[in-house]
């Protein structure tokens, strides 16, 4: 749905003026997703009163949904108790643990210690202790698991004991008596089972799963490539921990994806629109930094060619053409390379392929640009042959250069542990800017030397 | 599972030497998309040969795990009447309209006659005619509906037959006499549901869907915001027509993502690092000459002002910093604008807000920048006071500049249903350079004007 002020200034009265009758009508059969949106757009005050006037499944769902540093704001204003409660109640494990993370470790200590159900408080807590970027981050402890040693009514039972409590179920899990992991035993198998069925016969053991150390990206790929809706996560030992469920893959897929864009951008933080001034020139600011101090450097080449400047200004003319070039071409094959890595569709090995691979291409484009300012010059351009062919010449240099080293620098960073996307960002296009300029006027100091 | 290339090379003795009993052996329980990755990486000959080992059923999973690009070659080895049987028997509607639509119009109508269901058919036909970029594009046929006006018995009846032929179940919508639709009924409701429990009780009546013609960004941010695992589809009746499934949205969400990250890097196709060199060419050239006309107008502007330079050639020591921080300080803007967009996050009207933020923030960044230039020009430059006035100004100027319109820019686009991430790619970059240099030689006539 689209938030309309004039329905937010509605909600908004309603709650001040105590008409609850009003409010409910407006707001029945939200979606809590939607609810989430309408506190983060009302003063703080409201949000608080709508949160309380919601039954407390409903804000239980709220909460879980609520925007991540809008939420560390209004926990502020609940209790530790009643975020206990919810957490015994509504919230699963993995969406307790995301929740209590961006608190502060005091208040943590205070709502675990408030939960009653022990046993839920220390799966929370181990949730807190993994990586959040590892499938340990990502996964619920909520499940339904089921012994293979088990019995048709008692398996029945289970399934439908367990499942009460678990939002989404899709599959049941299969564990012997080690709670290690046996098969997989999808709802839609059960349902389709005739009665007099062993369900021992419809459990599938090819079961594709994760190792809890395993990394969010491995995860996301793993989900993608088998096409799952949920991927359970076991121990070193095989035992069944946890399962992973696809909404909170596709946040990751996104985030990821982001994430290159945004290193791309010159953006430091995961940013939005909506963030304050500081916010904002905290994460743009170190990168015009970097950006400054290559232009700097760049400064500093370039004054090393004063003389030929002064003899012959028009080598002037052409050098933000020179540094976009490098810089373009550069980005363009980092960002190839990056996407090869990051889908993990890369082909290791073969590095004098990909070189010469590169390296063709980069002539090409190269011979392409150079032929395009060549004929330029002739027909339109006032200027010396002496300075077409050095633009010419620089352009196959620096094309071919940058297309090359732009293929290397992200595979090298990626070798070093390093995000390869930073290979896309303004660090290294500022690198090959300054190259550029470099093979540039030592070519034309070269080709003026010859011919004058 | 990783692929060897001694796997592979196993794999390609044992098919030329007919040897099945070893191929079965290494094959054995690989998972679809597995076995397409391994038909990808040997011979065609080979590819064709171990397709015809598979199980029909198992076959059918590989065709539509392939690479599109492999399995338009592919299938043109494999009779039309093979394929349609594959479409009758083994694989969804959604999925044999896609393998379809990357065939020619007039394969498409010899595998169409040779489908015997004629309604099946006529599905597929209906399927390929909706939009690639729309739900309809995206929905499969196949889903499991009962009619709010069944009885139990025929309900569950119709659930076990209609279940019995879809890969993945999680739902059965219900839909009135009208095929309208009425609400959704997850299987965990079925199966958790007491067997005396009337089921139109546990029909769940408020239902997410959306239309046949809506966007697929629009699925992808549904599907999301609301965590589902498939969506249903309707017209504007409200009818029910398909249903999308999380695993298609994953590959739009991610799609999506790397469009804009692939425009931001000049790349004009969606192009992998295998591809041919022709390929990788064709996506890479159209920016570069885009780069290199910008780079020639650049040279025209700075021609302008050749007396300047000759009278201070360390003017042009400048030239790459500034057209750099124009063009970083842009995509800076535009690419936070750009998600917005993309997430819906962005907030709409208050222009003149957007504007005097983007001018702080320029501000801000500019002082810093100009500040950083003056200090280092002061301590460890030889260069004129002139000169670092000039630069730190020009700074400030393009900062802000760039700043402003790379959050309009794409803000108009979008409002012209142009792709606003165009913004962030060569073509506005290279204009920023432009405006950059106007603005610097501008600044630079006026200070040496002025102090001289």
């Amino acid at each position: 749905m689209e938030l309309t002020p004039d329905f937010l200034e509605h909600v908004s009265t309603c709650l001040q003026t105590g008409n609850t009758e009003a409010l409910s009508t407006s707001i029945e059969g939200l979606h809590p997703s939607d609810l989430a949106g309408i506190m983060e757009d009302l003063a703080a005050q409201d949000a608080l009163l709508l949160y309380h006037q919601l039954e407390d499944s409903l804000a239980a769902d709220v909460l879980t949904e609520l925007d991540e540093d809008f939420r560390e704001k209004f926990l502020e204003q609940i209790s530790s108790k009643e975020i206990a409660d919810q957490f015994s109640e509504h919230i699963d494990s993995d969406d307790a643990a995301d929740i209590l993370a961006d608190l502060p470790q005091e208040r943590q200590r205070e709502i675990l210690a408030e939960i009653q159900d022990r046993e839920l408080a220390s799966d929370i807590e181990d949730l807190l202790r993994y990586d959040e970027d590892s499938a340990g981050g990502l996964m619920a402890k909520e499940l339904v698991q089921i012994n293979e040693n088990w019995d048709r009514v008692t398996i029945f039972n289970e399934i439908r004991n367990q499942a009460q409590d678990i939002d989404n179920v899709y599959t049941v899990y299969v564990v012997n008596n080690d709670n290690q992991l046996k098969g997989i035993l999808p709802l839609k198998r059960i349902l389709l089972a005739p009665d007099s069925q062993p369900l021992s016969d419809i459990i599938l053991d090819e079961v594709v799963y994760v190792n809890v150390n395993s990394s969010k990206e491995k995860v996301a790929q793993t989900m993608q490539k088998y096409d799952l809706v949920a991927l359970p996560v076991v121990d070193a030992n095989l035992k069944l921990l946890g399962r992973i469920t696809i909404d909170d893959v596709v946040d990751v897929i996104q985030e990821e994806a982001e994430k290159d864009y945004q290193l791309q951008a010159g953006l430091s933080e995961d940013v939005e629109a909506d963030d304050s001034i500081a916010i904002l020139t905290r994460a743009r600011l170190p990168w015009l930094l970097v950006g400054l101090f290559g232009g700097i450097m760049g400064a500093q080449v370039i004054g090393r060619y004063e003389t030929e400047i002064q003899l012959h200004p028009e080598m002037a003319f052409f050098i933000p053409l020179v540094a976009a070039m490098g810089g373009n071409a550069g980005v363009q094959s980092s960002a190839i390379v990056v996407q090869g890595i990051a889908s993990g569709n890369l082909q290791h090995g073969r590095l004098w392929n990909k070189f010469f691979k590169e390296l063709s291409i980069g002539l090409i484009n190269g011979f392409v640009c150079a032929l395009v300012i060549l004929l330029y010059s002739y027909f339109f351009s006032r200027e010396s042959a002496e300075l077409a062919l050095t633009v010419s010449t620089a352009m196959v240099a620096v094309i071919v250069c940058s297309s090359v080293l732009g293929t290397f620098i992200p595979l090298t960073l990626n070798r070093f542990s390093v995000d390869p996307a930073l290979a896309t960002g303004p660090f290294i296009t500022t690198m090959n800017d300054i190259i550029g300029l470099l093979l540039y006027f030592s070519i034309g100091r070269l080709m003026y030397g010859v011919f004058m």
